[in-house]
């Protein structure tokens, strides 16, 4: 299986988010993307469909947006 | 580990998401809930902080509000 991709920006929400999805999914089973250190990754994100930070993408390619940190026009700045 | 609980209300989003939380996490990890068919069930999802559903509670208590299908006041109704 494919990994899902956790894209976040290090805010209070998104670090949160990350610890559970963390908890449930497993370490091995998710990449963690921190957009606001990795700006080259933004693109990436958004083309994915990320509308928001916290967001899984999973392996389908679905996009799950988790509560909410910022919307991807405070990540890009 | 105790199981998480996923709230939804049967909207297309949740659905969705179901089919994603249930893929990522496992079928025997999640309880799910549907508040449209158990209304019961609606005050323990309010006291858990459920806001909007499609939602997860996770083991640990924390919730995860996944896209957004519909707020708890249009679920009560």
């Amino acid at each position: 299986m494919s990994k899902s991709i956790f894209y976040h920006a290090g805010c209070p929400v998104c670090i949160s988010a990350e610890h559970d999805v963390i908890d449930l999914i497993g370490h091995s089973n998710v990449q963690i993307v921190h957009l606001g250190n990795d700006k080259s990754k933004i693109d990436e994100a958004v083309r994915a469909g990320v509308k928001s930070v916290p967001a899984l993408v999973t392996p389908k390619g679905n996009v799950l947006h988790i509560n909410f940190g910022a919307s991807m026009a405070e990540v890009i700045g």
